[in-house]
């Protein structure tokens, strides 16, 4: 099989690519190892940024996220007992939006099929070869069980942190890392939400947060040992738990439902640098992961393929120069949410082995970041994200 | 001896808290280890924030700070290579002043010794008791060498990190600490300053501040081990070293000139809680020391005595509500300066153990501040000094 552009992996960055380059003329192929099925439930980021609604928006794909996503001006941090609220939009003129990233997997599978661009869902044994020349193959076995090999001018490892795509060129790669020594148990909860904001709670027994995804479903998450096993944590231990952390002077009524999911979640900061090695382009996990505490990890990935489409167009008109700018230009962005995300993450979990400086430190950032304008304005921009590059 | 408060130590502190007690028609005695000379001389810190110069002006003590200090209205972060200016007093509309700490110390025992407010120099073997009690006791030895006695109502420990107040009281205190693996070799030269403005330079070299004392005298510091030794350092090695790290694309030339003083500081945070026990108030650094990056140890010492002088004026009326809350009041801008040394200090530093991780999120933190409106607002408003309580 001959295409332009073979895109490895349909998540959120693997199918707007494809959006993107089909719509710009350009012939791709998206391949993916899980059925349709399994894409469009998966549950994961359900925060857009600004930018992100603004770009799914101007490309059309827009409406359903416009009817259904829950425009959100502000957000709390709550700590010393009390609401501190981050007035997002008051700050700085932009809100964020939550949209389920599955009903956005769910929007750009349907724009592909309505369009009749090509999806290969339940593929195995993906493989890459001649990444190095202006020829690389992708080879892999079909849902059927063919075997296929696509030879194509450029692959895009749109595959995760877990794909093949980035160890195919590992030792390319510089690897930044850290692992936090925490994780999130996040449930999902037939009840809507108790607040109409999401709420960021630090509290000593440990970190959680209130979201929602629709007004009759909320997301929650609880700060738990990374070691934990979700088996420990009976629906009555959630919401004990959950109550006790959220709790405020004068009161905070948690609204209780039933679960339907339960699972928990490592938290890692990643980049694997360059996101290029010639004709594979790394975007979204593949090349880099953030701790969910700044709900930057779609985005990001959003931004990255936008990027990547301009870039692949141009490659493909036999202009490298956007191609050869593709990291650095991308890795600005990156750094800027890892540093964030870090952030975000460290101001508001009980790191158990934080001393006594590190907790005063910590409560002093919070009283701070909530008490000036200044600071709370630095969290809202990264918050409803920085404009593009 | 009676008097009612008796101040241990002739710094900034000491000698703010003893001229702010005579004005409000309190009686009190300074007592201080060093000979006038040396205290008068005592090579400190240099940047005086907004409300410090207020404070002393409004004292009429800003008569010399007003002919002789040289405000600031911007600083710059200097790393790629290059400036990248922080406006302060467009972003925030205050501004700092260069005038060094020995100059205020000086202005300070002029306008004691003009008043006839009595400082005792020279004194030994200090040693308070009874502080739980109303009437708290100093003895000492006087520079005659003979032992005396003060009985008081209240005592202030305005002596420094390596006072004897607060070991008096350890066992009362939660101590919270923290090393740097770094230390600033600091040296005074006759050479007029080679910018207009202070200069915090990461490199990775290491740290280098390029700051100023008179149009003559340039102050400049070199981040080294802490281990190190001053012996290590020539003056040529001093001027080498520098000169690399303060290069920028397009040239600096770093003026030099006589190195008139020259040594090592070791880089510490410290926070004694509380500030307070019985009759024995904490201030300055027998309290908390920070790291000088931030250019805020001489100011939180002259923020403590501000609400010390209340406290105790309102105690010695019989009023204890000031003083019981002290402690607190004065720990809110402790920690918010605590905070904001240890993030110039850990942004500005090259840290021997730091990951590669940690290192990008450094720079990209770098990039942010001095690209965003507000975290350069952030970062300035702390630097020219947050509005007193």
């Amino acid at each position: 099989m001959r295409t332009q552009v073979a895109v490895i992996g349909a998540g959120p960055a693997g199918l707007l690519l494809s959006f993107l380059l089909h719509r710009a003329g350009i012939d791709c192929v998206v391949l993916e190892a899980r059925d349709r099925g399994y894409v469009r439930q998966r549950v994961r980021a359900g925060v857009c940024e600004q930018p992100t609604v603004e770009l799914l928006t101007s490309l059309g794909l827009g409406e359903r996220l416009a009817a259904e996503g829950m425009p959100h001006e502000g957000l709390s941090l709550r700590f010393d007992r009390a609401d501190h609220r981050i007035a997002l939009t008051e700050l700085t003129g932009k809100a964020i939006t939550v949209y389920g990233q599955q009903e956005i997997v769910k929007d750009l599978i349907d724009a592909h099929e309505a369009r009749g661009y090509p999806i290969s869902f339940e593929v195995s044994d993906v493989s890459l070869s001649d990444v190095d020349s202006e020829r690389p193959k992708v080879t892999y076995v079909d849902s059927e069980g063919n075997a296929q090999v696509i030879e194509c001018d450029a692959v895009a490892g749109c595959d995760g942190f877990h794909g093949i795509c980035r160890p195919s060129i590992s030792d390319k790669l510089t690897v930044y890392e850290r692992e936090y020594p925490f994780a999130w148990l996040g449930v999902l909860a037939r009840t809507p939400p108790s607040h109409h904001e999401l709420i960021y709670t630090c509290h000593e027994r440990g970190f959680a947060l209130h979201s929602m995804r629709t007004p009759e479903i909320t997301r929650l998450y609880l700060q738990v040992d990374p070691h934990d096993d979700v088996a420990n944590w009976s629906d009555d231990r959630v919401w004990a738990e959950l109550t006790a952390r959220l709790e405020v002077d004068g009161g905070f009524t948690l609204r209780e439902g039933p679960i339907l999911d339960k699972g928990i979640t490592p938290m890692r900061s990643f980049v694997a640098e360059p996101l290029r090695h010639g004709r594979l382009f790394l975007a979204g996990d593949a090349a880099h992961i953030v701790p969910p505490t700044g709900a930057k990890g779609m985005n990001l990935a959003i931004a990255d393929v936008r990027v990547l489409a301009r870039a692949l167009e141009a490659l493909l008109r036999g202009d490298e120069s956007l191609a050869a700018s593709y990291s650095d230009t991308c890795l600005r962005r990156v750094w800027r949410a890892e540093h964030f995300s870090w952030f975000m993450t460290t101001m508001l979990h009980t790191d158990p082995h934080a001393d006594g400086f590190a907790r005063q430190l910590q409560l002093s950032q919070l009283r701070y970041t909530t008490s000036s304008r200044a600071a709370a304005t630095s969290l809202a921009e990264n918050y409803v994200g920085l404009p593009f590059a």
